[in-house]
């Protein structure tokens, strides 16, 4: 297979993420944190006055601007570009918007197959996202990473499914067992949706990407195999070609981090409720030993700077018996699930120092 | 030790849920839901009008009334006493009530040492209860178990440090791991007060309790070994004199199963994330085999007849796949949660009828 490698990447050397996503001995223990830019930052809350959360994430330089924000104030080894998992779809046309302190809502929820077949996929560029790329690698260090990101279909499907946030995805459950016909439908138009937009990204020269699966953590693993599976591994498989470190996470998917290993990630997200030796022994009897991503508490970020210390060397050490077992390749540090919109910046600032002191 | 079982406790005969609690095989699978007694049905919403949730918990013709009716509808085999997590908070004098759409709402947040000292405990009866458990009795069939309940401490901890419902129970976790001594002293506060509350529902005639620690889940196995199984293993031990069958659930605590047994419950609720045959291989590797509760996905109730009969037979077989293989003693079945809200009562019914089915 001919990997056609965009021209437009950057060469990074040195950059700790890259080193230990690619199995190499990094020069400090890497580390960057999920919703590192944003509400935590008082000057992501000032640049984004008046202007709504989903025209944010379309406008090039505030875009550029949100995702360099904890870059420059917390030294952490990556961006991750700021983004929301219904970006495709606002791109593709579909109607939604971000409504504060709910999440995103959609104009009309996604309930019959003749809704699923009305749904618009995303087949052309999204210039604003490839702008702002550019502009976050021309500031970016040559040893600091730019991760993309985007939505894994299943969770993009509760969205358009519950009509918004769900506590409990009913409908989408529901949708699942009743109308199977119905829901793979919706996967199959989602699924296009998501590889274009991680393309848009590669092309325009991100070093890694994160598949999120948002929800998944609310699936049986049974569920979870028949239904979402196939779909995120055609995913990562789609973009295997680019040659880039694909990481996957849900939150709460202690039960299914086997099965979503053999989605095909070189990296395994691994959210805080789960000690990261025993995540690696999951993720290693189902595809054999991978890179780990996590896992502190983002609660842990209001208990002060000894625990924090006494949890980050906690967190090292279950990392390093993974490894020493044979049962992980290597450890990227973040939170066990998004930094929490409350934590005091400087909480954070002094998390990431703590996490590169040895 | 001579165990004081109250006199006016009822002699159930031929109840399957006793049945399958105490190891004999019952007549017929036995069913009760979780929230069976609530938003989902009309005639609760009828009764309800114009009355506080709190207030309608102190009223003894009015609870009485609310637990019976899923029991005359839906032909379950066990009532469970309508209360709510705060009651005995609210019972002691705590400031609390609970906002719709939201939960409980403390009047103000407990963070230091200083406030915890204040907290009241309970250490009286509550005739209010008390009566409507006898009225209760009187109305239920011998084939028919009253269950009572009460929150866990940590969940009732949760609820008084945050102020109110928490989707991250940061202020928790943060004093938990920076106040480890005031932490320690307000679940030193709150379990007189959670065994009080059983204590007076056991002397009124209940057949059966559940310790719920709903918000269990949202912690390491670490954590919650250090922090909450020594209060939860006291409340059960305290009561446990009294040979009643006992109970113990949380929500998404899948990873937490072993730790949570080891609190000394007979039967341990299961949620719908784990199978139930993985649960009991859990369950029994941590105390030996116990009675498994559990475990349809509550949203498979919005799915129509044919999925819950498919899930239904699927979750029998791996109940009797655990009993086969040694690691349970029985099974009572349960839905994963509690019924959402707005479930149809008539499917709600309808897969009592399936679990009693064969």
């Amino acid at each position: 297979m001919t990997a056609s490698i965009p021209a437009t990447r950057r060469k990074l050397k040195n950059s700790p993420i890259l080193d230990a996503a690619n199995g190499r001995t990094p020069e400090r223990t890497p580390v960057w944190f999920m919703r590192q830019a944003g509400r935590s930052l008082p000057e992501y809350r000032e640049v984004r006055k008046g202007i709504t959360m989903l025209d944010s994430c379309f406008m090039p330089e505030l875009l550029a601007e949100i995702t360099l924000q904890p870059v420059r104030r917390h030294d952490v080894d990556a961006a991750i570009l700021f983004s929301d998992i219904v970006v495709p779809l606002r791109a593709a046309g579909v109607g939604v918007e971000i409504v504060p302190g709910k999440g995103p809502v959609m104009d009309k929820a996604i309930r019959t197959a003749a809704d699923v077949k009305k749904l618009a996929i995303l087949d052309e560029d999204v210039p604003e996202i490839a702008q702002g790329i550019g502009i976050i690698r021309d500031e970016l260090k040559d040893s600091q990473a730019l991760i993309g990101f985007a939505g894994a279909p299943f969770t993009l499907a509760s969205y358009l499914i519950e009509g918004g946030p769900s506590r409990n995805h009913e409908a989408t459950k529901a949708m699942m067992h009743s109308e199977p016909e119905t829901w793979h439908l919706l996967m199959e138009r989602l699924t296009p949706t998501v590889i274009n937009f991680l393309k848009i990204q590669i092309d325009a020269g991100i070093d890694a990407l994160q598949l999120f699966d948002s929800w998944a953590g609310f699936l049986t693993e049974r569920d979870y195999r028949k239904f979402v599976l196939p779909y995120s591994t055609r995913i990562l498989e789609e973009v295997a070609q680019y040659q880039l470190p694909r990481i996957h996470f849900g939150v709460a998917t202690g039960e299914l981090l086997g099965a979503m290993s053999e989605a095909g990630s070189e990296i395994m997200g691994v959210d805080w409720r789960v000690p990261l030796d025993r995540a690696a022994e999951r993720i290693h009897a189902a595809t054999g030993p991978k890179v780990l991503q996590g896992n502190l508490d983002p609660a842990m970020l209001f208990a002060g700077r000894d625990v924090v210390k006494e949890e980050v060397a906690r967190i090292k050490a279950e990392a390093a018996a993974a490894i020493d077992a044979g049962h992980a390749t290597g450890h990227i540090f973040n939170l066990g699930h998004g930094v929490l919109p409350n934590t005091p910046a400087e909480a954070i600032t002094e998390t990431v120092a703590i996490i590169h002191e040895n």
